[in-house]
């Protein structure tokens, strides 16, 4: 084993993330990142925030989202690709950083594929607990791709949902959907149209992932006391609820400045009301205020909720032994002699440099 | 070996990129990186540009700086914490990545510390090229930190530079710049005060670490001819020369929305002029137009040479085969049932855990 004179990095890799769900248990993954996510946003005016810089293409898109407070620095690269099942690929990929903000040492480098399809189920169910009615317990599930089934845990964990009405212009989806869900203690119907998913549900959540200025939700389909949990529209271009349905409802959102781009509020004046999340956790706002109001989680996918799931991670993974060392950065004696690393090689390095080869 | 359903992430740690240096020497990387900076620069209008996201804290900052074209996405994430030395950690760390553009996949992840040092030589040394009196001979070099060998190289083999005269606080650091650069084919000369190592030089280079607004460089120091390559000043409140000396000189920046903000030139009101370098290498506006005037270049540096950077480095990692391959991103069967790596455990992955944990 090398000596490291410099903090090193932890590295959390896609094979070692399914294992550490796989050993936590997803339901526990949520629950933990879900707590992590209420206790991050009730420190909410001690971050550095802002909208992530997004770099769009015909195809996709690709974002950073940076957030820090005085401790750390966190970063997650994500990009949304709704053509990419055609390469084989997910419409969403991304990985994380966590470093120190003293000095700027990066400690932990995750993936954030799995992690993000958690976070964002955590997110949503702690939203739908503040805004949706008490003793809800059917969803209706538009657009049944990546994210379905890690929506449908939380909701049944966090929110107690046990209906769930399914829909895609995707049969298959909904059938891979409800087959990963059998067991899983829910009621399941396989709607043949939105609206017929939508009819009745206590919560309806739309996780659709096309790149347009969709309204898969339109008014006529809202009835009084729903809660909608708009989870896919995330980027300039890209809704999913027709404005008339915003209207109508209370509008609950992250960070404004970045939904405000991003939302599906993006529809509506810069005057149109709405409330950040965190201020109603925090008891600034008030949430839903009766039984019969129409919510919204207009929810676009926050930098903060990816700090609070790498916080998260990072420490499961250290409590079950996971992740490896990664040497990013390079060892000097002294660090003002960078140009050393380059001249200087010992002979104890030399040795290992012919041991390595030797055994390959 | 484990088959891979999805584009690969390659690797390049921080000692295999001293390995690809040694390999390839360190002028050849220079120059290979200096040939790949010119011409991106000349392809400017075909690149998504923004001034890199910076988080601010008391003791430093950590930015990130993407970039991309039509076919390749890059960011940077690098720090600067001048009292890091006090850590026995460098005041510039970095990492980056090059991502496909059209499917979001990160393709490279490569060390940046050692390559940034590399890329800011060769960036001021490309700058330098067109701006200083041609048969430069001599260089001031202010500030001999970890950027300091680097430069030297690299006006060496660009810009014909064989005399040095140093200056630093820190005695130690000259000493130690002077000691690397021994064999080099350089005269060196350690000078006591700032105006003793400028006096008579063709071109200063400063490369200062404080966090603050100084005036390294005064009004009394310069010459008619100098070219000044300003390195240090790269975030608001921490600039290196006194206004005076922007006043007389004909000022070249890189990308100016960011250098407004971070340049020496944040010094200036918004109407003074500047002139973008990649303006002078495309011929679209003069660089120095007599002996007499003094040329600055205000480098803070810009997204375009890391993107640069990382592809000469990705290039020549894998000509020399060199790098390894990371697992970022879970492999999934069907892209919309991620939720799948979680439950299917097939038996041939039993097998290799199995064999994996016999082996250790």
């Amino acid at each position: 084993m090398q000596a490291h004179l410099y903090p090193s990095t932890v590295y959390l890799s896609a094979p070692e993330m399914i294992r550490l769900v796989r050993r936590k248990g997803l339901s526990d993954c949520i629950a933990g990142v879900a707590d992590r996510i209420e206790r991050e946003f009730l420190r909410w005016n001690e971050f550095d925030k802002s909208a992530r810089l997004a770099s769009h293409s015909d195809v996709g898109v690709i974002e950073l989202m940076p957030i820090a407070d005085a401790e750390l620095f966190a970063f997650k690269y994500v990009n949304g690709h709704p053509s990419n099942h055609r390469h084989g690929l997910p419409t969403v990929m991304a990985f994380g950083v966590l470093a120190d903000v003293r000095t700027g040492a990066p400690r932990f480098l995750s993936e954030l594929t799995l992690t993000t399809a958690i976070r964002t189920a955590a997110m949503s169910a702690v939203a739908a607990r503040e805004l949706a009615r008490p003793g809800s317990r059917s969803m209706a599930l538009i657009g049944n791709g990546a994210q379905g089934e890690f929506q449908a845990l939380a909701f049944r964990d966090l929110v107690g949902i046990r209906e769930l009405r399914l829909f895609d212009t995707d049969l298959a989806a909904s059938a891979k959907l409800a087959a990963n869900l059998d067991g899983q203690g829910f009621e399941i119907r396989i709607c043949a149209t939105t609206a017929e998913a939508v009819r009745g549900a206590d919560i309806v959540t739309t996780a659709t992932a096309d790149k347009t200025s969709a309204a898969i939700l339109t008014p006529g389909m809202i009835e009084p006391g729903m809660h909608i949990n708009a989870v896919g529209g995330d980027c300039p271009g890209k809704t999913e609820l027709h404005r008339g349905v915003l209207e109508r409802a209370s509008v609950f959102v992250e960070f404004e400045p970045q939904s405000r781009i991003e939302g599906e509020i993006q529809q509506m004046p810069l005057d149109f009301a709405v409330t950040e999340f965190w201020q109603v956790l925090a008891g600034h706002r008030p949430g839903r205020v009766d039984a019969a109001e129409v919510t919204v989680f207009d929810s676009v996918g926050f930098a903060l909720e990816d700090f609070a799931a790498l916080a998260y991670m990072r420490e499961t993974a250290e409590a079950l032994g996971l992740g490896e060392i990664l040497d990013l950065m390079p060892e000097t004696a002294d660090p003002k002699n960078l140009f050393g690393v380059l001249r200087v090689k010992n002979d104890s390095e030399e040795a290992r440099e012919i041991t390595v080869a030797a055994l390959h």
